[in-house]
């Protein structure tokens, strides 16, 4: 039989310096598959250990499945081929370098929001009025769908606001747009081709492409996707984003509507209105949401808070057509909710107090400021240039005609710390775009500083005419 | 031209009147495509209002495309085939009526957890904690994987208490095992097949087959999945629980873990290894993870904290080998982060603040003593029974020897407001399981109840034998 020949440490944990110690032996060949270990009373005497100090070892090791019982016979080590496997630790590598990037001076960015908008006493606060619940249910999984209180007060919103007519079991919220569109990806699995406007918003196209859906790229003018061409696709599944379109920034008239809510209806296929930044809008009340035009239940609608409150506010929910009903009905169960009850508790609150509607005027009135001084400082510049889709959304297209080198622009300002978008970034497909057109978002940008950006940039895109 | 003959109500949102009155005359048809409206001028001394709010109705008309404008000729509306789209409010119809559900007197459940074990003290303090912290990058979307800090943490206590060796930049959070299952399905697209035992976690096969995977159920003993039967199958990704396999209870032993490694390695296949409830071991310490044994780098390694804190908290993670991080890295900014920055801090403080070690020590002893309850109060029962899988986790399977009818006694105790569990709804192919077994979870039961709802179901058991 097998001699030990261990030396205890420390008082500390004793059966585990065991087990580690007859784990090391097997591992290194010294202790032999089918091999014999003394009882428990014989290894408790010579370690001078409890004998259940031994047992918990034993234990351990049999429940591990590295050594086997025999009862009236004692413990045998496994019979096990391979012990090779049983490495130690991995050296650590970094996989990869996390790129040290030189923060930009200027970034006009299409993304990002005021950072001041954010209502942190007032998420607090109503943060904790939430954990103050005394609710057992608080920790419990719910509804996939989102809590039905909360989605009777996203349908009061949508009523109220977007004119979107929906019934509380056609919401369904989710972490994130992206996420959304992986649960659209799963339920028009069948529809197969995905049109969207060229250009758009990729992230979400990318997120089909990776959902296994077929993404075409359709033509676009001033109104929004051009419908012969949609027409013409094999798509039976179209994304518009009718209040403002990204990145070109145009609303789509109510004609244009028609005539897609009509293409829908003869395809039998579906629209999906990502009504992404409707909240603002800088002239009149934000345009309806197509949705309300609908009565063929054609319309998928896609809404978050995303833009309204903050990005890293994972929220956004969908109303799905009666339509669907029955396709999601039938595998919803399987996609357990992604947003935990005390934030949907959170934002029940902030839409039914009525503080998300203060909330997203105080910020459409801080943007709206915000545009004007950029537009303001524009018109000190000396060259000619002109703008679009500035009526609503964070951004607007900067035109810029008979620049000389839209490459080279970009790159000289990049170079100076300033960061300025351009179409292509959102083509679909790659061939080149407007030579003139340029993104200029206006959302992170500091009031007191934009009178000096705009200025520096003026000087910059002057130098290139 | 066409006659105005509206009366305006009270002050409040003229403009919003003319709007509404121009759109409805409109979808009446009493105003006709072409058509031209009277000027501002004009109808602003015809209503008694201002210019600025005529021209402000005119120009939201505009905006949504309704009426057009004509350079020195004026308004004119739009030239539209189809208004009859433009409906009012659609009914309210109750798409489906929310079952009022009667709750059951006692209920076994599998996935429920205790109640009283939700460190709401603990988790408003650290909630308060953060939201204090004036970080202006806390409401930033972030990096897709979940921040860096926190996914050393995660490594750091993987590290320590699964024996699982990663680096941060093999770890991605989700909002939930659904999520990270759907991102899984992307991720091993091309492998088409996911072997999982038979029964298993069924909730898991589900979200796999809707995002177009197939399932192959894999035949089970007591050691786990069955590796010849794996071998003859066309599967080159294997789902498996080897700490604690749900819901037969059972461990996989180092002999059929180190044949799976094999397995994968030779198929160039992968290893989804779920340890959801791993931290809950009542003999000896846990068992490491398969994981720490992969130096092919075959295995997923799938964890969460809704069996350790919350089902409420959205929170799992995984760490993907470093053969999957090229696709990863191609496609991982099509998925942005579904977890908040505040709920990743709230996770990295718990980790790092050594509370979450303790608190699942604490939960343990409470489950322990649970289950030690559950089967002291068994050993009143006067028929034949067995247990098997109560080493580990909130559940284990009970074995009722040639009781008279499965079935009967399941719906027996249904009647009565029992629910006791079969791992026959965990089933893959709907072939009979074994006409003995039965699940009890004890999670959510509360200790000084479980003497009397124990004897109460020995008493409707015995009238079946």
């Amino acid at each position: 039989m097998y001699e030990f020949s261990m030396t205890l440490g420390d008082k500390e944990n004793l059966y585990e310096q065991i087990y580690k110690y007859i784990k090391g032996e097997m591992l290194e060949g010294t202790l032999k598959p089918g091999e014999r270990l003394p009882s428990t009373r014989v290894l408790s005497q010579s370690l001078g250990v409890s004998r259940s100090t031994v047992d918990l070892a034993y234990q351990q090791l049999l429940s591990e499945g590295y050594i086997s019982s025999i009862p009236a016979k004692g413990y045998f080590v496994s019979d096990m081929e391979i012990f090779a496997y049983a490495g130690g630790e991995k050296e650590e590598i970094l996989l990869e370098k996390e790129e040290a990037q030189k923060k930009p001076v200027v970034d006009f960015s299409l993304t990002k929001i005021d950072e001041d908008g954010f209502p942190h006493s007032y998420w607090k606060k109503i943060s904790k009025k939430i954990l103050d619940i005394e609710d057992e249910n608080l920790y419990d999984l719910g509804d996939c769908r989102g809590e039905l209180s909360l989605r009777k007060s996203i349908t009061d919103y949508l009523h109220r606001f977007r004119q979107v007519n929906c019934h509380p079991n056609q919401i369904v919220i989710g972490a994130g747009n992206d996420y959304l569109a992986m649960l659209l990806s799963v339920l028009l699995r069948e529809e197969k081709y995905m049109a969207m406007e060229n250009p758009t918003y990729k992230s979400a196209a990318d997120t089909f492409v990776c959902m296994g859906l077929q993404v075409q790229g359709i033509a676009m003018d001033e109104s929004g996707m051009d419908i012969d061409t949609l027409m013409k696709s094999e798509a039976k599944v179209a994304y518009v984003m009718p209040s403002h379109q990204f990145p070109m920034g145009c609303v789509m008239p109510i004609k244009r509507r028609i005539e897609l809510l009509d293409w829908a209806k003869r395809k039998n296929g579906y629209i999906i209105e990502d009504d992404y930044d409707s909240q603002f809008r800088y002239r009149g009340k934000p345009i309806p949401a197509l949705q309300g035009l609908d009565d063929q239940e054609r319309v998928i609608y896609l809404g978050t808070f995303s833009k309204s409150i903050a990005p890293a506010i994972r929220f956004s929910y969908m109303v799905l057509p009666k339509s669907l009903l029955e396709r999601w009905n039938a595998i919803r169960e399987s996609f357990s909710v992604t947003i935990s009850k005390v934030d949907q508790k959170i934002i029940e609150e902030f839409l039914s107090s009525g503080w998300y509607e203060r909330h997203v005027n105080k910020m459409r009135n801080k943007y709206r400021q915000k545009r004007n001084l950029v537009l303001g400082a524009m018109k000190e510049w000396n060259f000619p240039y002109s703008v679009s889709g500035e009526e609503a959304g964070l951004h607007f297209v900067l035109h810029l005609p008979f620049i000389k080198s839209k490459k080279d622009l970009l790159f000289t300002l990049k170079e100076a710390g300033i960061i300025l978008y351009a179409p292509e970034e959102y083509l679909l497909s790659s061939k080149t775009y407007n030579e003139e057109d340029f993104l200029l978002g206006y959302a992170s940008l500091r009031e007191k500083e934009i009178g000096e950006q705009i200025a520096d940039l003026g000087k910059k895109i002057e130098a290139f005419y």
